[in-house]
């Protein structure tokens, strides 16, 4: 793990760094923001992981979210990976919404993407692993993330419980098996047969969970893919029906921005703060 | 004046306008953020103005530095032009740091710049004119800005006292008449004669005049480009020589990035705030 770029924000550490993933077999970059440390204190901060949207770096929400002034103050690092693996020797298409930028956070079983396209894996086990043997952080997680990565979020906070003490999403693809993003994606990275699809559909997933996590989602309104592609609906009728304290936040007059996010992300790390931080 | 986008962030409005400019004699784009109105009220704002840096255009302080948020609580209205005329038609030049993105805010006498390049001019007054009949804002101003644009701000704010009420900067290139960068872009738009730059050169200008403005400096000790380029030390001289109550901060380890920006423009947009919204 190589640091390669690092600019004091907030008086903590925004940092980047590259590394040779075995599980995704290319070099990854990840972007991190770590609060100061008090003098002569070898603190270790709780983590929240961010996963982005399609066509997002780890760079997107490292610059435009605003998230860090927050983390500083209530001492929570940020981890920030990339989006898919990356690299000449990777699969790739000409879609934005498929191949890399769009990894989609799960595990391919089909030709041309199983070898490198592993983000569920990544994200869930070698990233954290890494991240918590070489830098000051403790082992207490909480995951977020937006539209493609509000999915990953979902998806990942509920199938792992004991690995994530709190998950929120803004805009996140709620039901990707009944979408034109997740259709596209999963057809291309799990084949056709439809029920392997479904342990990486959040609906799916909290409709079926005897857990009981705390789950925050923003959702603007004038999101321009909200009725096609991001369907909050269907996963607050899964959880009305499995009585699932969900809470889902419609903000009137919000997009698909980074400017929602900006918006709302204090009240997000607020939110994972409370779970996060406890004794 | 035709709106081009506008996205809801912090209860506001986050707009992008497209303008014919006489005194630039092209089309301009800018940004502005509106915060919310109080229903029913025809509530006007008072106007931070903020002038980007080398190879900028309206976007990046408006997605990167996070100052809606402030702006929003506070009540204070941003219009972020962009750096230089814009244009097929415009003179430009391949160097990063003259023509296109590097107007350095003055007016040009030297070919091939002068029928475009008068950056002076078009923030001084022109803009102002346009925000101030088509937006819900009042002619209270103060000025702001990074690197080149801080260059601005401290030129445009030191030269038209009566028009802003204070003034800041982050990283500004504070002698510009001694540096590589000012040394080139003022030699190509003002021509050989040294004198014509002064006008143009904040640390000159602040040892000559009467006026006494409040003025705050925040700088990175850590920015690549403070010996060679930026030179605050110079503008502390003037100011100690003038006996003039130039408050200049020095933060250890910061660079020059949008991320020392988003650091300490808290800071700054409270500094305006105590005089734009007096009574």
């Amino acid at each position: 793990m190589k640091l390669i770029s690092e600019t004091k924000a907030f008086d903590g550490r925004q940092q980047r760094f590259e590394h040779q993933s075995t599980t995704l077999d290319c070099t990854m970059r990840f972007s991190v923001f770590l609060p100061s440390q008090a003098e002569n204190k070898a603190q270790r901060f709780p983590v929240l992981y961010w996963l982005s949207g399609l066509t997002c770096t780890d760079e997107n929400f490292s610059q435009k979210a605003g998230a860090q002034r927050m983390a500083a103050e209530l001492g929570i690092a940020l981890v920030i990976p990339d989006t898919s693996p990356r690299g000449d020797e990777v699969a790739d298409d000409e879609g934005y919404d498929l191949g890399q930028g769009a990894g989609f956070y799960l595990n391919a079983t089909q030709l041309p993407w199983k070898q490198h396209y592993r983000m569920y894996d990544y994200i869930v086990d070698e990233l954290p692993a890494l991240v918590e043997a070489e830098l000051p952080v403790t082992n207490r997680r909480a995951i977020s993330g937006h539209s493609m990565g509000g999915h990953g979020a979902l998806v990942i906070g509920l199938r792992n419980p004991e690995r994530y003490s709190s998950i929120s999403a803004f805009s996140p693809i709620c039901n990707p098996i009944s979408c034109p993003w997740g259709e596209k994606a999963f057809g291309a990275y799990l084949g056709a047969e439809r029920q392997t699809w479904e342990e990486y559909d959040a609906t799916v997933l909290l409709s079926r969970t005897t857990e009981r996590q705390p789950i925050l989602i923003s959702q603007g309104e004038n999101d321009e893919f909200l009725e096609q592609q991001l369907k909050p609906n269907a996963l607050e009728t899964a959880a009305e029906a499995a009585e699932y304290p969900l809470k889902v936040e419609h903000h009137a007059g919000y997009d698909h921005s980074y400017y929602f996010i900006a918006t709302f992300i204090e009240q997000h790390l607020r939110f994972h703060a409370d779970f996060l931080l406890k004794p």
